[in-house]
C-alpha cells in the first residue's frame, strides 16, 4: 500500500511498511482486520458490504435534518401533539428507539483495547468507546493524517476574545446544573488519567451519597434516613468536614467553611456546591414524608427509598427540563419509562470516551460571576464557596438564573481560566487515538462534512481550520465538536447533539429504576413516593427547597437583557 | 388479622400481632407492602388487580402443557420444521422471548434484601432472586406455615434405597459436563455462605482461565496464546501445581499428582477434572489455528481471541447438545444469537438463588463409578484424579458415556455420599426464607398444584408428603423440585424445567459475545474462528481432543443395557 500524508501544506509519500488499517479504509463502522499483510473489512451488521463496506443503504437518513426542522418548527402542531397522551408516548418511544440504537452496550471496545476481549466486557475501570482506537504504530497518531500544534489550535480556535452569550438565553444556573449532574459519571481517574475512571457508569447519585458504603455512612445521620447537614446563617447546608468523617479534595486550600459532600470534589467550587445543597435538602425533605407514611420503617429503609426517589427525580428533571432545553424541540420530552416496557431493553449503561469529550461545555461559563454584592473571577471562586453561604441560596439562585451563559459551539468562546481545559482535552483525545470527526459522524448516521465552510457555516473560522488541517477528513473529533455551527433553536451543534443524545438517553432510560420490575409504587414507598417523582420538575424542586421560592428555569428570564457583567 | 397455622397436625390460632405480609397474601407476584399495620399489594405489571392482585388474565397459559406435548410428539412434523431454516429461527426466537420474559434482570431483589435499593443493583457479591425473602419476624420461617424436620425429610423423601437409572438414558458423562459447566457460575462463598457468592454471574469460562487476572497469568504459557499443560502417560493434561503458581483447594489431601486448573476446586474430583482437561486441549488447539492465520498477532491477542471462541463453543454445545437433551424436544434448539438481533435485548445476566437451588441434580450420580479396571465409590474419588490419568481419557470417556446416570426427580434417589447435600440445601433454602413451591410456580406462570398426588403423580410419596406438610401450599420449594413427577420424554419435572429454562436461556443468550456488536467474524479472528463456533458440537469437541476419537453423547448408547455396576 502506497499512501500520501498531508505534511506542512504539501503531500509527502510515506512508505508501504505500515499497517493498512492506519488509513481507516473501512467505511460505515466496518471493522478493519489485518490478514496476511492486507486488510479486510468486517461489514457484519453495518447494513453495508463490499471491500470497504462502502455499498449499501446509507443510514444517513436525509430525514435527520428534516426531522430537526420538524421538531423545532410548527409550534402549534406540537402543542396539539403534546396534549394527546398516546401520541406523545408513541413519538417518545420512537425517539428513544432511534437514538439508543447507536449505542452498542456492552461495547466491544473499552479504554485503549483495539479488539474485543472478555476483559473488555467486565472492565469497568475505563470508559467504553464506540469506535476502537486508531491502530498503534501508524505513521501518525491519526493514522496517516497530520495534526496541528495544540497551542496554535487553542489560540486560533478556542480562545475567547469577547464573551458571546448563548443565543438560546441559557443561564449560568444551567451550567451549574450540567456540571453537577455529569460529574457523578464523568470521573476520570486523577492518577492514572484517561481512559481510566472511577465512576459506576450510571446516574447513581454517588455525588450525593458517596461512591463507597463507608463514605455514605459517614455522611448519614442514621436517624430517620437523613443525611447529615449543618445550619449556616439559618439555612440548611451540607455538614462541615468536622462533622462527617470524609476527605474532600483540596481541603487544605479551602477558604472559609469546609463542607462534606458525597463527591470529594464537590465542595471546591460554587458550581457543585449550590446544586449539592439543593439535593441534600430534597433528600431530607423526602425522608420526612416517608417517615410520616411508614412509621414501622427503620432508618435504613427510609434512606434507601429516599435515594431511589431522588434518582427518579433527577432523571425526570434531566429529561423534562434539562434535555428539553438542550433539544430546542417543540415536542415535549417526558421521563415515562413505561413507554419502553413490553419490549426488551438493557437496563445497563456504559460511559463512553466520546460522550465525556463532547460534554466539555466550558464555553458555557462566563469570565465573571455575580454572587451577592460582589463580582468574582472563576479563579477567585476556586476552593471558595463562602460567597454562596454568605449571600444565601435565594439570592444566589436568582443571580445564577439571570446571568447569561456562553455560546457553546462556533469556536472562540473558551474563557481565559478554562482555556487550559480545552488544550488538555485535545491532548487526551489524541492520547486516546480517537477517529477523526467525520468518521464519528458516519458512525452516528450523519453525513460526513465535505468542506470546512459546511462545518462552521461561515468563512473566517473555516479558513483558519483549512490552514491548520488542510483536509476536512483530518479534522479531529474534539475540535470538530466545538467549531461546528449552532443548530437552529439549539444550544449545541448537530454533531454534539446527535452523538450526545444517544448516550444521554441510554443513560437515563437505561437506569434500573425505570425497568419493569422496579418502576412501580412499592419501589418508591407507595403512591406518595411514586408521585413525588412523577410530578416533580425543576421549578418545584428549587421552590420547595429554597426560602422565598425563587422562580428558576434554565433560561434567563425574558425581561432580563444581556449586558456584560464586567 | 387473625390467622391459623398448621402445627403438629392440628390448627392453632396465632395472635394478630404479626406482619400481615407473613401470610403472603399478594397473588401473581404482587408486592406486599405494609401501610399503617395493614398490607397493600402493588399489582403493577402483574397483569392483575384487586386487593390481592387476584383478578385478571391468568398468565397460566393452559397451553404450557399443550406446548410441551407439541414439542415432544409428532417427530415427523418437527423433522420438517427443523429443516426449514426461517421457520426454525422463528420458533427459536419465540421460545427465547417466552422463556426469558420470566427473568427480571436487573432484579430488584438480591441476597436477603426485602425491598429494592440502589445497592441491590450494584451488588454482585450475592445471588439475585426472583421473589423477595419471606418477611423477617413472622410466626414461622415460612411466614405462617410450619416445616418438617430436615432429617425426617432426608430419610423419607431423599434417601436412595435402590439406584434408579434415568429413563431418558442420561449417562454419567452428562452429569460430569453439567457439574463442570455450572460451577463456573454457581460459586457460593465458602466462608460467608449463601446468598454470598464469588462468581461473575455469567458463562465467563473462569473455571478454565481463573477468576482473576493474576490466576489467569499463572496458568498461561505466554507463548502463542497457550495455557500451560503437562504431559502424563503421553497425554495432555493440566499443568502440575509445581508448574503453575496457583493454589488449589484441598491440595494437602490430594492423592497422587496435583493439577492446576482455573477453578481452584476443579482438581479435587474426576467430575471436574475430565472436562477441564478437554477444554484445556481445545484452547491450545484453537491457539494453533489462530497463530497459523495471524502471524502478526502477539500472545495476548491469540489468547484473548481463543477465549472468546471457546466461550462461543461452550454456548453452542450447551444449547444444541446439553439443553437439547434436557428438553426432550423434537424441535431442534440452536445457538444462533442473531435471531435476537434487530430488537433490544439485555446482554447481562444474574445468577439467581432459585436457579442455584433447582440445579442440585446430585441424584444424577450413581453410588459407584467405573474408571479403568476398577470400581470406585464417590468417596474414594474425592481428592483423587489418578484413576483418570492412569486409565487414559479415551477409556474414561467411553466408560462415563456407557454408565447410566440416576433419575433426577421423583424422590428417593440421592446416594448415600450425597444425602448431606440435600440436607444442606433444604437448610440453605430455609435460611434464604424462600417462598413456598406453589408461589414459585405462580411466579413462573405455572398453575399451583392442588394436591400432593397431582405433584408426585403417585400415591405413596404423596401420602408421606401430606403427613409431613399437611398443606400443599406449605410445601417448600426445594423439596417440591425433587419430588415432582418426571415429565414425559424429559429428564426433569415440569417445575425445575419451567423455572430453570428462563434462567438458563437468559444466561446463554445474554452472553455479550452474542450481542450485535460482538457477534461477527472479526471478534473471533475472522471467518475461520467464527466457523469453529458455528460448526462445533459435543461429538466433534470430544473427538478432536481425545486420541481414538471416542463417539460420545449425553445418552448411554442404545446397545448398552442397564445393569447395576456393583
Amino acid at each position: 500500500v502506497n499512501c500520501c500524508i498531508v505534511c506542512s501544506r504539501g503531500w509527502s509519500v510515506i512508505g508501504d511498511n505500515y499497517n493498512p488499517c492506519c488509513s481507516l479504509p473501512c467505511m460505515n463502522s466496518g471493522v478493519c482486520v489485518l490478514v496476511d499483510q492486507n486488510y479486510e473489512c468486517d461489514c457484519t451488521a453495518t447494513g453495508h458490504y463490499g471491500k470497504n463496506c462502502e455499498t449499501g443503504n446509507k443510514l444517513f437518513r436525509p430525514s435527520r435534518n428534516s426531522l430537526h426542522h420538524l421538531m423545532t418548527h410548527y409550534a402549534w402542531v406540537w402543542k396539539i401533539v403534546n396534549s394527546i397522551s398516546w401520541l406523545q408516548k408513541k413519538i417518545m418511544r420512537t425517539v428513544l428507539n432511534v437514538r439508543t440504537k447507536f449505542v452498542q452496550e456492552p461495547s466491544p471496545y473499552v479504554g485503549m483495547s483495539e479488539y474485543p476481549t472478555w476483559n473488555n466486557y467486565i472492565n469497568k475501570s475505563v470508559y467504553a468507546r464506540s469506535l476502537p482506537p486508531i491502530p498503534r504504530h501508524c505513521p501518525t497518531p491519526m493514522g496517516i493524517k497530520v495534526l496541528p500544534d495544540i497551542e496554535v489550535l487553542s489560540k486560533l480556535i478556542f480562545q475567547r476574545n469577547n464573551f458571546e452569550p448563548c443565543p438560546m438565553r441559557t443561564n449560568v444556573f444551567f451550567a451549574f446544573f450540567a456540571q453537577h449532574f455529569t460529574h457523578q459519571f464523568f470521573k476520570t481517574d486523577p492518577k492514572k488519567g484517561i481512559p481510566f475512571q472511577w465512576g459506576d457508569h450510571s446516574v447513581d447519585l454517588s455525588h450525593i451519597y458517596g461512591d463507597t458504603l463507608a463514605r455514605e455512612h459517614s455522611l448519614r445521620m442514621h436517624i430517620d434516613g437523613k443525611m447529615k447537614y449543618s445550619t449556616q446563617n439559618g439555612e440548611m447546608f451540607p455538614p462541615l468536614t468536622s462533622e462527617a468523617n470524609v476527605t474532600m479534595s483540596g481541603e487544605r486550600l479551602m477558604k472559609g467553611r469546609k463542607f462534606a459532600i458525597g463527591h470529594p470534589g464537590f465542595a471546591a467550587i460554587p458550581t457543585f456546591f449550590v446544586i449539592s445543597t439543593l439535593w441534600l435538602r430534597e433528600h431530607n425533605r423526602v425522608c420526612d414524608i416517608m417517615k410520616e407514611l411508614h412509621s414501622d420503617w427503620d432508618d435504613e429503609r427510609i434512606f434507601q427509598t429516599a435515594r431511589l426517589i431522588l434518582t427518579g427525580e433527577t432523571l425526570k428533571i434531566i429529561v423534562e427540563d434539562y434535555v428539553q432545553h438542550v433539544s430546542g424541540f417543540h415536542f415535549q420530552l417526558k421521563y415515562e419509562p413505561e413507554v419502553l416496557h413490553g419490549s426488551d431493553f438493557s437496563y445497563h449503561n456504559q460511559i463512553h470516551s466520546e460522550f465525556q469529550l463532547l460534554y466539555h461545555w466550558h464555553t458555557l461559563l462566563p469570565d465573571f460571576l455575580k454572587l451577592g454584592d460582589s463580582i468574582y473571577t472563576l479563579k477567585e471562586l476556586l476552593f471558595n464557596v463562602e460567597p454562596v453561604v454568605n449571600a444565601g441560596m435565594e439570592t444566589v439562585l436568582k443571580q445564577l438564573s439571570e446571568q447569561f451563559a456562553g455560546k457553546v459551539v462556533g469556536g472562540r468562546n473558551q474563557g481565559p481560566e478554562l482555556i487550559a481545559v480545552a488544550e488538555l482535552s485535545i491532548k487526551q483525545a489524541r492520547e486516546l487515538r480517537m477517529y477523526p470527526f467525520n468518521k464519528y459522524r458516519e458512525r452516528f448516521g450523519l453525513k460526513p462534512y465535505e468542506t470546512f465552510e459546511e462545518l462552521t457555516g461561515e468563512q473566517k473560522l473555516a479558513s483558519v481550520l483549512r490552514d491548520l488541517y488542510h483536509d476536512i477528513d483530518a479534522l479531529e473529533m474534539y475540535v470538530g465538536f466545538f467549531v461546528e455551527h449552532r443548530r437552529y433553536r439549539q444550544v449545541l451543534g448537530e454533531t454534539i447533539l446527535e452523538i450526545g443524545a444517544p448516550f444521554s438517553l441510554k443513560g437515563v432510560f437505561g437506569n434500573p429504576i425505570g425497568s419493569p420490575a422496579w418502576w412501580k409504587p412499592s419501589t418508591f414507598g407507595g403512591e406518595v413516593g411514586f408521585n413525588i417523582i412523577k410530578t416533580t420538575n425543576l421549578k418545584k424542586f428549587v421552590c420547595r427547597n429554597v426560602k422565598g421560592c425563587p422562580d428558576i428555569s434554565f433560561k434567563v428570564p425574558e425581561n432580563v437583557k444581556y449586558k456584560s457583567v464586567e
